[in-house]
């Protein structure tokens, strides 16, 4: 790098580090609003975070941007990896944000304001027809997002409006991969979930339901939370509505969660769930940290990790045997009875139910193809608004087999459509995808149930760091895949760990 | 007003809500960092206060914000009285804020990082020499700083530098006024708080010293915010390591405690102490929501609010008549033999200390006294930093009669020197002088311990609310005082109240 180049990336970062700080301040903002700050105060602080975001957007489009960008666009091949990536990055989220029109970003965030509110009273009152309206006005918002970004895109065969809204939120995936995977989970996982329901085995699972107090959790949220080896010097636990996780930078990753008294469980997969995402976080190279790319790389990656640590780690029988004595030291002596396999049993159990959040292991995907299906629906102009409704119930029936009862429980159930962000479902299920895809390649180099048995979640956070963490935003999705695994992704390894393991479990 | 001005008022209050939402988040970031942030974070949330600092600083100091006062300074006459304040608050700090250079803002901002490093090392030493040349080049500092901002104030009579750092905490306060109020307290109290010594007498408060578990403290807590009437809804309490109250505008106005298991009244006092600051804030006029004026007006005049809460409602009988038997009901059998009598003695009882944070309503003042000596030693040149130690141990003799063993119970106990806030100690005494005047004032118009004893604090914070809460920063301190009170500062109401409770409680 000359001396007039490195004097551009210095002052490129010097002018980054103002758009972090205010993305920072209004993440910490945001993360204050989710864990308890005063209701009072909720419409100052929505004009304040709407003038951050705006001084955000400024800096983020303006002239000065557009001259960085094109020096180092010209200079690209004589960056360092690190000053390449940032450039990539930058330059990926910058000719995205000087496409959307000013208007056109008010009109959005006033429209699905209120979209998000009627979608409440509609689920509320389980009344689709009082939502259809601004669902309706939210799907014309996508599509001309969708053509502000890609003005082609309606009229080319190769990238759909769809296509670049999936692209948003998995950049790279496309709705021909998805086709591919979807049809794989309704050939082997439909029928194997069928097989199980016949089954029809009665479990006695009633020691789940035992109140556990608060007070109590808290311990067990501890002893997750160090067995899985979060570092809490660069992070926190707090409480919240649902639980989630945030990222301040690599050296502040927090989580959260919520206690329900009857349902302890809950909370230790929420914990640990939320400690994937955030030790996601932690592992990156210090060389980024505080950049723009001391971020994990997308949704779907992002998921991948949170359900490795959640499902593949969290419901093997190796990890409770090494923490299951310990957790029920913790619970004390109205669990005397419980069995480690009784426990084990149970946290595996699986059952077709009506929502999405509460579904277990094996069902959870089957939830995510039932919107991608519609959603591609929508975007393919075949699908009526009104008759969205039925086709949900009707899917429910195919795949879970069950009767959806009012809409509140089937298509009103989830707030994504109230906030226009079609194309962010199927990252939820990718994880899953992935994280199976990365369980596999660690296989051969790890024995995976022996670490577990030992208490070494170590051995299998250093692979995964090494192969997935460390780069945050520096990699593709699909580059991590060929990096992490050897091919890109592949669904097959998602439907074998799913048939492995229920097959096992049920003995079918 | 006419049009084109109505538009300039439109604009630059547009401005100005960008310099106050990075000002609310830097704020919410170190509202976070004192409730239990993750340490990890600690660099990269310096480094990001410190870019939020200076894009507040960029934008508080442009031409374009010179250009708004300019011509709003041509109209001053023309304005509403909401525009008109607006305007003489901003250009009062736009002012001050253009005189520092950055460089020397740099200086500072490095020195004083330094100097409270090394002041923390001398404290747990005891060793004032190691802190002495970090305090030289502070004083230094604070002297440039004056100079800055008053150029002519270190050849003048009537302002100097020592005025005008006391004038930036206080505005408006001189050490002509301070040293009549010192005086008068050295005349009054010191002999007071000798006959009460004297006496010598003896009084069972162990019972203060027992066990109450947090949880316990946290019930109580309860209490106390319901029963002084702070509103939860636009607030919240948290846990820190010292308490504190911090305001993000009206609708938001927090407070935080700090559990000590076997002195559960400091918890209460801490609790009451904040509810008075964020009870100021939170009573403000809804016109002023949000805009710059929705601060209070100075640190004497919100001490004087936190005071009032604390000592004068909350350390009189009347209102323990309401709240004792409910606060004993909380603290469950343990505390069974405490009487209300006891526990007000209790909560009354003064006695000459070392640490003025943890001195009680009668000697508080007395340490300020000594520290204010210190700094006008200081100031006008007639003291050597190193004879600093001596002359702080001779004053404590001499006003409290007691004997400091070590300079970290001496001199070098307190933070703020560290810090080069000289002139920021007495604005914690003038609240409690302050809080009297108001107290002498209000009782012309309410029963105040009737209200309180009838557990009716609505009516004494509608006065406060009327005749200093609502107006923010809208009024300067003295303003306020003979608005509320019907003349200046008088700090003869603040020793007549300490001789007519202490008499009275000690029976001299």
């Amino acid at each position: 790098m000359s001396e007039d180049l490195k004097q551009v990336v210095q002052d490129f970062n010097a002018y980054l580090e103002r758009i972090q700080a205010i993305g920072y301040a209004a993440s910490m903002v945001h993360f204050d609003m989710s864990t308890g700050a005063p209701k009072g105060g909720n419409e100052s602080r929505a004009k304040r975070l709407g003038v951050l975001s705006s001084e955000w957007f400024t800096l983020y489009t303006s002239k000065e941007m557009g001259e960085f960008l094109r020096i180092l666009g010209e200079h690209k091949d004589e960056l360092s990896d690190v000053a390449y990536r940032t450039y990539w990055l930058v330059n990926r989220n910058y000719q995205k944000n000087i496409k959307i029109p000013k208007e056109f970003d008010r009109e959005m965030s006033e429209t699905t304001t209120m979209a998000n509110i009627h979608w409440e009273d509609a689920k509320r009152a389980g009344d689709f027809a009082a939502f259809a309206p601004w669902l309706e006005k939210n799907i014309d918002l996508a599509k001309r997002y969708a053509n502000y970004l890609n003005p082609g895109a309606a009229t080319r065969q190769d990238m759909t409006p769809y296509d670049v809204l999936l692209d948003e939120y998995e950049p790279g995936m496309t709705m021909d991969i998805l086709d591919e995977y979807f049809a794989k989970l309704r050939e082997r996982i439909v029928p194997l979930l069928k097989r199980i329901t016949d089954k029809n085995e009665a479990l006695d699972t009633a020691f789940m339901n035992r109140k556990v107090p608060v007070e109590t959790q808290r311990k067990l949220s501890e002893l997750m939370m160090d067995k899985i080896g979060y570092n809490r010097d660069c992070g926190q636990l707090r409480e919240s509505e649902h639980p989630f996780s945030i990222s301040f930078g690599k050296y502040d990753c927090r989580i959260t969660t919520h206690y329900h008294e009857e349902e302890f469980v809950s909370n230790i997969f929420s914990v640990l769930h939320e400690c994937g995402h955030a030790m996601y976080e932690q592992n990156k190279m210090d060389e980024i940290a505080d950049t723009v790319l001391d971020f994990g790389c997308s949704n779907g990656i992002h998921e991948s990790q949170s359900r490795f640590y959640e499902n593949i780690i969290g419901r093997s029988m190796a990890f409770w045997d090494n923490c299951f004595d310990e957790m029920k030291a913790v619970l004390g002596s109205d669990f005397d009875d419980m069995t480690k396999e009784g426990f084990f049993r149970a946290i595996n159990m699986t059952s077709p139910t009506l929502i999405r959040i509460e579904a277990d292991e094996l069902t959870y995907s089957l939830h995510i193809m039932i919107r991608y299906e519609l959603e591609k629906l929508i975007f393919n102009g075949s699908a009526d608004t009104k008759d969205l409704p039925r086709l949900w119930n009707e899917k429910v029936k195919e795949y879970l087999g069950i009767d959806v009862p009012n809409d509140k429980l089937g298509v009103l159930q989830d707030v994504h459509w109230s906030d226009a962000s079609f194309g962010s479902f199927p990252s939820y299920s990718l994880g899953s995808a992935y994280a199976a895809q990365f369980y596999y390649a660690m296989k051969k180099e790890i024995d995976i149930d022996s670490s577990l048995a030992n208490g070494d979640v170590k051995a299998i956070t250093a692979w995964l760091a090494d192969k997935v963490h460390k780069f945050g935003s520096m990699r593709r999705p699909e580059e991590l895949l060929v990096n992490a695994t050897g091919e890109k992704f592949n669904p097959d390894y998602y439907t074998r760990y799913l048939e492995e393991k229920y097959t096992k479990i049920y003995g079918i």
